[in-house]
């Protein structure tokens, strides 16, 4: 491998603080939010803000149209690549309640020095996805400035927090530029900051509506309460039916003996997971179960009942009409379309007056735990932390991958860089220095050894 | 009975419709919500605003003080009386969100000509419970005026909305001037506009707050969820679990077998009645089986359950915390103390983590189906309308029943005016002058019953 290493990775590294810090400002503080996105302009400001990072560092960058927003290509090309790489991140966001955020506003990046940990940026997006891409962008620039002879394109997605619905088109689209070898996806954590892990496999998911109407209007319960009936207690018994129910355990096949040595070697800590997610109490306090619950396991929750009086204190009334949101997550082996059809049977079965509307499937997926790429990966991870990375699952969906693996046809790898405490999804969502320098380390070094063939 | 019979009464009615739409259009245009109020001067002016009317109807009229917002009370004292009554209303009213209505401001009354009701006026109030009052406070006038023997007290409460928590105060400190032989009250309604009836009794109420919370923020379902408890998805089970219970059914004893001829008799018609709620479906379409579950049975009702998200679209979060909005109505023999009890006890014993907060209690009220008051209230309506007036019971609770009851150790009659499209507690409330006219020639006639000894 050694002809083609990177020289003086260290150096480089120790002096893209900067650069890192900049770009990571301006790409947070587009507010790229998707869920519930109400107009384009923001998603299209952050990407073209993207595609001008890309090509300042060297790639030659387009922005890629479908029927959603757009996303950004960057591509590093090599007149005779041994190899070709696609590292695919997001750069759309969940929303964020400036209420709940320590920070006035989520979407101005606040930095702040930390003893163990160098930086901590603070900002919507900044673990997830907006600094990993930034990390493997900078990788990639400079194993293409070293002329290493690999192929690498960054893809970044805009719709990855509502499910990837269009990003199919987009890989359809760039299809040639894509062929590869492999793709390397950012998007997944570290179950503990004391031990590097790779994920292997992916939940996938179903969200569903299901919703009943039984009145024109609320009424009052003094005078038709018991002969009137009540949404919101009928679907609160819906809900309590599904999660007794078995036929979201179907096609469920536990982890092997190989996968479960990976889980109990992860470094996962029960109150370090409750502190970085702040949660109270959990449904077990049995460290594998945990594991098992969230990684190997589907599960079933309730985001919200809507319906009734929902603000403060208490109205006497009958509602006119509730819904029920939902979701699923599947483990691998499990069939989110097969998974779809059932739960509209069961509800049916119980009531047919009730409308179950499924707003979107996300199929699970299983990576790769061997191969060259693995490889390359595992010995990338082990030298920028001086520890062996073990195998873990992801309890989180990524619509992108099974689109990447389907239509491409190869396989997807992970190479995680966030942490619990980074809050995915949560308030007060950062990144750090510390795994910014080990994303740089890592991808360089994976482009390193896929370059030496 | 005929020396004192009240002359031209006829006359006396039809000549008072612009009294009563100029002094109704008063109360209604007082904001009066009691329900969530942060300011008590809106009920503070409307109390006012009756105790101007009542003064000029002839009655020394006082406003009460008391811990929350006050009552008024109207007297019309005769130095010889054969009876003493005490006419119950209260000038409180539920909140209205002008979105629901039809009319653009809920608190400006509007009056629209009708073929059969003469005419209809639109407003928060106007049936629950500001139209009926004035209709006794007409009849009282012309009793006082015409020397009829008879002590009439009209008091006027402020807080019957939110269950009357101040309101054995009020009647304490004026123990004395409201002594007497019964009270009635008018704040009930014929099951059908067709069929006059008077209600015997009434259901009580149990009001609970239950909440459960589990973490300290909301978490990404991918990254905790089957691990994480989820409370929304726990107090949906909770609310099914109390659903399908016994404890709140103790107690119940089914009506006696002169009861269920009068509810046969009271002119329920099951398309009258969705059509008056606008309800689609009920739990069961056989007339006596919803009567039965109206008025004689108790329900619980679940009126909202608060947590996660609630908002439009879906979000995959395991929400933090959740509330359950509850209530049970209860019938005559059930006891809404050791209710709230038996809850606690129950929900504690499927999860002690889950806190119970029992915020209102109203016990039922079994009334009297005989006796002088009661064949006076018979007659009055009979001559009213035409027709013998049924016994049926009422489905809501009114709080300051029990308390009348057990403060002045006297019955309490029912004289309902309201019919179940005048929409209690739902928007586009109304009441008729066709109604007014009953209440108006029943209460004038129960007085001079009454007064004749």
């Amino acid at each position: 491998m050694g002809g083609h290493k990177l020289e003086g990775l260290k150096d480089r590294v120790d002096g893209s603080e900067p650069w890192f810090r900049e770009n990571l400002r301006t790409l947070v503080e587009h507010p790229t939010i998707s869920p519930g996105k109400t107009d384009d302009a923001p998603i299209v400001a952050g990407a073209e803000a993207a595609r001008e990072i890309m090509a300042a560092a060297g790639a030659s960058a387009e922005i890629v149209e479908c029927s959603g927003t757009p996303s950004v290509l960057g591509r590093f090309a090599h007149p005779d690549p041994v190899a070709r790489i696609v590292v695919y991140n997001h750069l759309d966001v969940q929303p964020a309640d400036p209420e709940r955020w320590q920070q006035a506003d989520p979407f101005k990046m606040e930095v702040e020095a930390h003893p163990d940990r160098d930086w901590i940026y603070k900002g919507r997006g900044t673990t997830d996805d907006k600094g990993p891409g930034l990390c493997a962008l900078r990788a990639a620039s400079w194993a293409h400035e070293a002329g290493l002879p690999i192929d690498i394109s960054v893809l970044w997605e805009t719709e990855e927090e509502i499910g990837s619905p269009n990003f199919a088109e987009v890989v359809q689209a760039r299809r040639e530029q894509l062929a590869c070898d492999a793709v390397i996806v950012s998007d997944t954590i570290w179950p503990s900051d004391a031990q590097p892990a790779i994920s292997t496999g992916l939940r996938g998911s179903l969200q569903a509506m299901i919703r009943l109407r039984t009145a024109g209007k609320h009424a009052h319960s003094g005078l038709v309460g018991g002969a009137a009936r009540n949404p919101v207690r009928e679907l609160a018994a819906i809900a309590t039916a599904i999660d007794g129910a078995r036929f979201w355990h179907e096609g469920v096949v536990p982890p092997s003996k190989d996968e479960l040595d990976g889980f109990m070697r992860s470094g996962f800590d029960i109150e370090y997971f409750k502190s970085a997610h702040d949660l109270h109490r959990l449904e077990t306090d049995v460290p594998l179960e945990v594991m098992l619950r969230i990684w190997a396991r589907p599960t079933f929750e309730v985001h919200g009942i809507a319906g009734g009086h929902m603000g403060a204190g208490l109205k006497t009334i009958v509602p006119d009409h509730a819904e029920l949101k939902i979701s699923f997550r599947l483990v691998p082996t499990q069939d989110a379309r097969a998974l779809g059809e059932a739960l509209t049977r069961f509800v049916h079965a119980l009531d047919p007056d009730v409308e179950v509307e499924v707003s979107g499937y996300l199929e699970p997926y299983q990576g790769p735990t061997a191969g060259s790429v693995h490889d390359a990966i595992v010995a990338g991870m082990t030298e920028a932390t001086g520890r062996t990375p073990v195998n873990v699952r992801e309890g989180g969906s990524i619509g992108a991958v099974p689109v990447l693996a389907d239509v491409l046809g190869v396989p997807v790898h992970f190479l995680p860089l966030s942490l619990p405490e980074h809050g995915y999804h949560a308030p007060n969502e950062r990144f750090d220095w510390a795994q910014a320098r080990v994303g740089m380390v890592s991808f360089a070094r994976v482009f390193d050894h896929l370059a030496a063939g």
